[in-house]
């Protein structure tokens, strides 16, 4: 263990652009925010670009690129971070894809791309599916939350570059899946894989108890999975060997659970966290600082700033500031002595734009013997007067273990 | 078509050093230009280096940058861009030279490289050339201003490792080319292509009647043709593959016209746009608004900044900044709804130096709902107190896209 702690907190969504209704001001400029700007009084604070300038990131990716993986080089598609995210265990060379049980009719044509949103059962149908043997490759399959599920093909010799067999709309047929480069054997053994594994679904689930009390009661049968989204899994290094730090992570999402497990954080869950506006924070806080008994490094990520963004709610959004500056007060007057506090977001979420933009996000680093800045506010707009200049997300877990004193010297 | 337009406008080496002879100012920082600084006012500022901290960049390479394009992969010698900006189409593999027309005698000796800064008949000189097999590489000439030309070699397996024929003095003979490296037969496939083309250069001039002509006036005749500078043609993909976006060029020089065409822009002119300091910008501003008609990008080249720099005329300099000033107005009012504009310069040409600097430049991004900030002026050292830090080139267009909502988001 080492002996400084740090907590890498990330407001998801949080950075935005000036808002008319709020006098050309952000929701974080607006709000009123007394212990955020204690925090950037006391640190040291910067802009960051989760992933590089001008970049849009999704959540997936930025968190990587914010643990000091280089997304570019780690991100292989949606479906592996599905799937660790509800906890399967995703290994290099495995390839995973995002699932929908489906509805189609006897000729195989989709009827209901989401089997009436199913939201029982699927633990079941699942089980009736997992554990199958494709020739020598090995079928995991996990359901996950209403109709959703992850797939992964385990086996010698896999690709990903593969085409989907969801249509992506209703009323059309299965598809079958073929690799994208015709001489690419090792995506053509998953193509082979996938269009079995979706026939075979078909056959097990069809006439499932489940589903037969399905149809009973007037339900659209989740009588088909079809896989899309499949990417392979990374040779990616532990965040404990890459920088001899034991980690957790605390956060509301799978998505977010997803990245963490990649890299073989701890993944613990504070009760009332929700995932929505309406999380409590300050119990994510009392999570985190429990997860300091045994662990170095603490990954958290608040999710609702991210969601009233996606929502255009500006107020809702200047609440959310308002709960995570409790938060932060928790975390400054409990957290073990000698913790270091990095606040940030993973991408801005401006309301009017219901999306993430690639706009940059404050920072700020918060500490023993960080060199103190004139910024006094932790806002958008304030923090580029700050000390750090303007920096990637890449860089922070290099400038926490080097403040941690826990980062080897690179020479003499 | 994209419902966000977008101009970046390039004021070719305005960026400036302090000069004593107007009170330790730039001359940027002197001029009187109440509408760069509105625009400054309204938008977010910053410095910007156009491919790295401290690279005198030029303004091909630069520009490639500004576009999103590393020069660093993507510019392989003068050759292709001097080929380009005359309109010849540079493909992928082709290897292209720059070309003087020059005068030899009958040793093959030059007397004079510029063959008279020969300025007609150069046309029907190339023609004679044009179009040739030198075994199973074709050969593509075209004049261009005064002397010069540019040559094209077309076939399978060449390289553009090479010495020149160019001794790059008179009273010296032709040279033979070779590959650098003995073992590249590519290059020397090129190597040898290029001395037979040279030598029947001379074989096919030599007789001219556009010569006889010369020779009967007492002119030197352009007798032979020297490549020099050859580089490959790129694997480059266009602005609009890349980006999503129709773009176009408005400039006033081959160079510029060369990058241009090189990523696939449309290239127009303005009536007026002489190159020079008396060039008419306003003219050039409403071409820039009637390409927004069919396209959502426009990349303008304004030059005079930087022929008064590189004649140290400070004074000259700070007249274009005016001119600049009544452009911008234009522009600033005349825009289509929704348009972005990025003002900056591919780098700076201190008067003093009478060259380009590796010194950064400022940047201004301006539309709707940027993060204006408090930088008021427009100039090298206002900017440093604004909003966007200190980026680079090559993020330019990244901001640019995210700003017009038309980038893709890379992570869920």
């Amino acid at each position: 263990m080492a002996s400084n702690k740090a907590l890498l907190l990330i407001c998801d969504g949080l950075g935005d652009r000036p808002i008319k209704s709020l006098g050309g001001k952000t929701p974080l400029e607006c709000a009123t925010k007394p212990n955020l700007n204690k925090l950037a009084s006391e640190g040291e604070c910067g802009l960051m670009d989760p992933i590089a300038v001008g970049v849009r990131a999704g959540s997936d990716t930025a968190h990587l690129s914010l643990l000091g993986y280089d997304p570019y080089k780690y991100y292989t598609g949606r479906g592996p971070f599905e799937a660790a995210g509800i906890g399967m265990d995703v290994r290099k060379g495995d390839v995973a894809f995002r699932c929908n049980f489906s509805t189609v009719d006897d000729n195989m044509v989709i009827t209901d791309r989401r089997a009436g949103r199913i939201n029982s059962g699927t633990e079941q149908l699942a089980a009736a599916v997992d554990g199958m043997m494709i020739g020598d490759i090995q079928v995991l399959f996990k359901e996950s939350v209403a109709h959703r599920g992850a797939l992964i093909l385990r086996g010698p010799n896999l690709g990903a570059e593969i085409t989907d067999t969801d249509p992506h709309h209703e009323n059309a047929a299965v598809l079958t899946s073929k690799a994208v480069e015709a001489e690419d054997v090792a995506s053509a053994r998953t193509a082979h894989a996938v269009n079995e594994f979706v026939k075979r679904s078909y056959e097990l689930l069809k006439d499932h108890p489940v589903n037969k009390e399905r149809i009973a009661n007037g339900l659209n049968p989740a009588n088909i999975i079809l896989p899309r989204g499949g990417g392979i899994g990374p040779n990616i290094e532990s965040f404990e060997c890459e920088y001899g730090l034991k980690a957790a992570c605390v956060a509301e999402t799978g998505l977010i659970n997803g990245v963490a497990r990649y890299v073989g954080m701890t993944v613990s869950e504070a009760p009332g966290a929700t995932g929505g506006t309406d999380s409590d924070l300050v119990s994510m806080a009392k999570t985190i600082i429990d997860q300091f008994v045994d662990h170095d490094f603490v990954l958290c990520n608040v999710k609702g700033a991210d969601v009233a963004g996606h929502d255009n709610k500006p107020q809702v959004k200047m609440d959310m500031v308002v709960k995570l500056d409790e938060m932060i007060e928790y975390l400054m007057k409990n957290s073990p002595e000698g913790t270091y506090i990095a606040l940030t977001a993973d991408h801005s979420t401006p309301c009017e734009l219901l999306d993430h933009s690639g706009d940059p996000v404050p920072i700020v680093f918060w500490g023993k013997d960080v060199r103190i800045d004139d910024c006094k506010a932790f806002d958008e707009r304030s923090v580029t007067k700050g000390g750090l200049g303007r920096i990637r997300g890449t860089d922070i877990v290099r400038i926490l273990t080097q403040l941690m004193n826990v980062q080897e010297k690179f020479g003499a």
